[in-house]
């Protein structure tokens, strides 16, 4: 095959992760434990199964093309839905509804970037942000982070160069867990507008964010929409992944170049995922609360059950949202721990190696356990078999 | 704003052309009659719409991530479908769903692509595919077509350089309507393996050919997946344009890098669409045998409702699928006649403009009808507009 813009990158990892299960069986008293993906399990409650039902049987709409940027209504809920949260001033033509927020993200860098520019992404990085920058011909500039997995400004102003287009953050972040505070996100916006560059903030578990406040006051400053792009996703929020709904919120300038990418990539959102973020938004708020406070208490869980594996050399680097961001005591990259610990313990997670270059040797001794999917005993039975590894 | 790649390239032309309704009312007696959107306005069938509703309310899988190209069901059902069709043999393996066909185009690609390549389209082009390969830094090189719209293999080889990748047509055409005659398709596949670049054949209106026998023999050549891309749509047959689901076949090779670009603008296709793709393929064989009929006899509609205008100047340059295409007879660009006849006829149609480049003068002198939603009625009624016009 010649050279091409695919050739550019590495294969999806979560699709790597679960061939990593080919072949291997895993015996009834214990089963596969999968940490691996950052996504729900169950679907959605059945009032808005209801509602997706009712729309697709009623609604000609459900079925048929709508605007590249979303839907009006969805516009206008999340515009006012953000403007609350954040205590901040947000139009409805300020916010574009796209299919996931991973095209939120590729949407953007393509509206804001061109062949040989460069993005700052801390590390350790989503991968598919890194695998969208590659494939647009953008260099990912690595901002490394201490064990606080903090991203430092001062260290992000040393690697602009007159081809930095933006920084990219994720807060609460993936795969770190950690929430950035907020003074952290404005310096990074004040970098940013000093250099006028662009600030994106994807705050795709932001539902799950430990904190009842907002979680950074960036929608308040006057013409916000200049220098951040913030990036959202529904399916965590309501159980959605199976419908591709996301979304972004940045200048009504910036988004008329997106709708040039989003035509061409999606044409629209899908309308049933669309009336169910809606939807879910208008009647799901004390249920959603319910489903942030028992992510919070498995997150509580796992701080409870470190002590157990710390013991055998464990650290926990990162906690929050659906992720805990450890480091491993053992002698071998993170990578071959992620397949031993497939077949000796029945358990998938993600090598640290994904989330960096590889010439950060970091990686090599960290791993990400995505905890959303188990409760307090599902939790138990993971540091169980951690605790008990023999290798 | 800074050079970006969707600098490279013109904003989407359906929304363009729905702006310039803005401020214009249309009289009762004379409502607007639009023919600018390829796409069905009327929804699924009710048992289809029940299908999906029922996915929705007992399926958790209809709300969960799926495989990145797509379930395999989905991919076993159209690979047999195809395979029946076409008299080839396509494997499950060798077809991915995407979240409509414009993505199946914009992926394939971007797997075989980089900056300062080059793909043949003939002329006048599907907008989409310019936008795409404007913002992959891709160059189109336009192959001129003639009155018959046809592109021919000769004019073509001789387009090709050293950074040529691709040759992508549409049969039947878009904007064109031609249906492309199987020799001629085969020439183009002949002339592909030649230079060993890829043949991308989209199809996205295949099922309202008029030719009841496959419309041409590629999927019956032996390793037909090292160069054909075959692209897809479900959203014209089963009236599925809200659910974005489309398809493409070619190598497992190419599809594995191709799943590197779908997994990080979409990680995968809706799962209600892609039910509803498949159970329209297992039950709507008849109804949409009767669909094909019904846009077939408004096509010869308009052959018959031609004279009418021809006396007036018109031209018919091709008819078939959705589309006709006209050369009109005004003293004006084609972009200019469009927005006059908004407001003069009340008719909504696309210019030739927006299908080459500008500096090609023959857009100038050409508008696309897309007809498929005007019963025989309604297309009297827009040739009596055209007719009756007094400029």
């Amino acid at each position: 095959m010649s050279q091409s813009r695919t050739a550019t990158t590495f294969p999806p990892p979560v699709m790597e992760a679960r061939r990593w299960l080919e072949g291997v069986s895993f015996p009834v008293e214990r089963p596969l434990i999968n940490v691996s993906q950052a996504a729900p399990v169950e679907p959605p409650t059945p009032e808005l199964r209801k509602a997706m039902a009712d729309f697709a049987l009623n609604e000609d709409s459900a079925h048929l093309y709508g605007p590249v940027l979303g839907n009006d209504d969805l516009r206008t809920e999340l515009a006012h839905q953000i403007s609350e949260h954040y205590h901040g001033q947000v139009a409805p033509s300020q916010v574009a509804i796209t299919s996931g927020c991973n095209q939120a993200f590729s949407a953007t860098i393509s509206a804001l970037t061109t062949e040989g520019d460069e993005v700052i992404l801390p590390t350790p990085w989503y991968f598919n942000h890194k695998m969208w920058l590659d494939m647009a011909g953008v260099t990912s500039v690595a901002l490394q982070t201490g064990d606080d997995l903090l991203p430092d400004p001062t260290k992000a102003e040393a690697l602009i160069t007159p081809r930095t287009r933006a920084i990219s953050l994720v807060t609460p972040n993936n795969p770190g867990g950690v929430e950035y505070p907020a003074e952290l996100v404005q310096a990074f916006f004040d970098l940013a507008r000093k250099h006028e560059i662009r600030l994106l903030v994807d705050e795709t578990y932001r539902d799950f964010d430990s904190r009842a406040v907002a979680p950074h006051p960036l929608f308040s400053i006057p013409n916000w929409d200049e220098t951040l792009v913030h990036l959202y996703s529904f399916s965590k929020a309501y159980r959605l992944t199976g419908h591709r709904v996301g979304a972004l919120a940045t200048s009504t300038a910036l988004l008329a170049e997106i709708e040039k990418f989003l035509d061409t990539v999606a044409i629209c959102p899908g309308q049933i995922g669309q009336h169910a973020a809606l939807w879910g938004m208008q009647n799901l708020e004390t249920w959603l609360a319910g489903e942030r406070q028992e992510i919070l208490d498995r997150r509580a869980a796992i701080a409870d059950f470190m002590p157990d594996i710390e013991a055998k050399g464990w650290k926990l680097r990162g906690l929050g949202a659906y992720f805990a961001y450890l480091e491993h005591p053992y002698d071998m990259p993170s990578d071959e721990l992620a397949r031993r610990l497939v077949s000796d313990a029945g358990v998938l997670l993600l090598p640290g190696t994904m989330f960096m270059p590889a010439s950060d040797a970091a990686g090599q001794r960290q791993v990400r356990i995505a905890f959303a999917n188990l409760d307090r005993a599902g939790l138990r039975q993971l540091f169980d078999r951690l605790q008990s590894l023999s290798f």
